[in-house]
């Protein structure tokens, strides 16, 4: 039996159209109705097809859906929510894949004190934005995180997460500010490490920004792709789980500032410790299927 | 003209055996010696056959060479100089290929007082170690940067670029000083930072060890592949090119401090600001040909 029949996905850029292309593919017969604020997306979205229906206004879109995605910053959720609160059927599931939960629980229960509100988070992604970018395999062996609020009916929690695993991607339930410490660690702070030490590179007198381009083979080139992401996506999601965020990054600064007195003391032990460690850590990445086992990320090499 | 026609490495791990690999298809009549003070290594070599000979001694490798390329870790590019000091032929130009120019110059002519010496540096690498990780085609579209000491022949210099183009690779010459800075930024502070937050994030206690590598596809996992490689090599990185290390080091710190103070205060124009400035650098590395313009870095999503 199929978790919905009508799914309306509100927000078609990477995400919001891959779930659209997903669905098309793993359950050919649900009907699936897309929006989105932007009119040249929403006619990219007609052009390419991933939708059975591209709505007008959101209000439109959710009218007789059974689960409304909202696939939008984190930072416009409640606002979102706000615009079809009033053609929202009752008995409609809402969820999201936004990427910090507990903010995004308290916005969507305030918007719509009445619905039955779900919230998952697909841990997967690119650097590419919009509608283009978008696929239907993109979840596929990803987890999914759903974080039902306090209380949420078990059913409803169960669908979402039936919803995800026919997308194949694995499912994992848990309490939104758990999640919200674990994606601080494993994508908030690389992100805002990557960002950062971009930004830096970019900013040099003594070398030049030709130069950091040019010699970017030795490994700045691995921080640029995340560091291509979409920029109001992530400055709501910096803004959004603010104290997890600081306080992983108070652990990494601590972190790096020992490694920078074992350098100034000419300390090669506790260098080298610390370089074995980490090499275990992205072996049980690749071993657990999180990461392709291809050397230097199947670059092409002429 | 060939630049050499006798050519010995020592050190046959991932760079020395591609350089070999890559001498053996592009100029397939010079003659290739290595050798590698492990035995096993010496035996992989045999077996995989991309030298003509593999010799039993570093003195025994270098008796006949014209250019002699040390692919060793930098804390030991004196000490196995001084090993074939003694055979080291009078006209021999000797090269190597660390990542940090200016203390293995000091050592290289202190070693070998009346040699030609050459240094290189080819900017390119996997995370993959041994002499089974190489391949020929490594610097294909890459740079070389050669780094003359003062004074330097310049008909050895030129001998020594050539070898790297007809290899694949662009050649660029640099100051030592000015080389070390480069890599601090573009190779060395990258490498730094990913050994460092991967290390912070297998320390943590409220999220596990197993949480982090479950999740690691929102961003973590590719700061893992660089944290994948050799801890001696890198150790000695560190500890060879402290200065420059130190000084990146104190720039990328006062912005992530600058970053902190902005999520803290929730001042979004500064994240946003520096976010949308860091694609741009992703899109030169792209058209300049030091990346692939491969969504998630190719990966197979399924």
């Amino acid at each position: 039996m199929l978790p919905f029949a009508r799914v309306t996905i509100i927000g078609l850029g990477l995400i919001g159209s891959s779930v659209a292309r997903a669905v098309q593919e793993a359950m050919p017969t649900v009907r699936v109705t897309g929006y989105d604020a932007d009119a040249t997306v929403r006619d990219a979205a007609d052009r390419l097809q991933f939708c059975d229906d591209v709505a007008g206004s959101a209000g439109a879109a959710v009218i007789d859906a059974d689960l409304v995605i909202l696939c939008v910053p984190v930072g416009i959720m409640g606002e979102v929510a706000a615009e079809f609160a009033n053609e929202l059927p009752a008995d409609a599931v809402v969820s999201d894949v936004g990427s910090c939960k507990a903010e995004i629980v308290r916005a969507l229960t305030e918007a719509l004190p009445n619905a039955t509100v779900i919230p998952a988070h697909p841990v997967a992604g690119t650097e590419r934005s919009g509608p283009e970018a978008g696929f239907a395999t993109l979840f596929r062996g990803r987890w999914c995180i759903v974080t039902p609020p306090e209380g949420a009916d078990p059913v409803a929690v169960e669908r979402v997460s039936e919803f995800w695993r026919r997308l194949g991607a694995q499912v994992e339930t848990m309490a939104p500010e758990h999640h919200d410490r674990v994606l601080a660690v494993t994508s908030h702070l690389p992100h805002l490490i990557a960002y950062t030490i971009v930004g830096t590179a970019g900013d040099l007198e003594e070398v030049t920004q030709s130069e950091v381009i040019k010699y970017s083979a030795g490994g700045f080139r691995d921080f640029t792709r995340i560091a291509a992401s979409d920029p109001t996506m992530w400055r709501d999601i910096f803004l959004n789980n603010r104290e997890a965020v600081l306080e992983m990054l108070q652990r990494f600064s601590e972190d790096l500032s020992h490694l920078q007195r074992a350098i100034r003391w000419g300390d090669g032990d506790a260098l080298f410790d610390l370089f074995t460690r980490t090499r275990a850590i992205r072996r049980s990445i690749v071993e657990q299927g999180q990461d392709d086992d291809v050397q230097d990320f199947g670059r092409t090499h002429g």
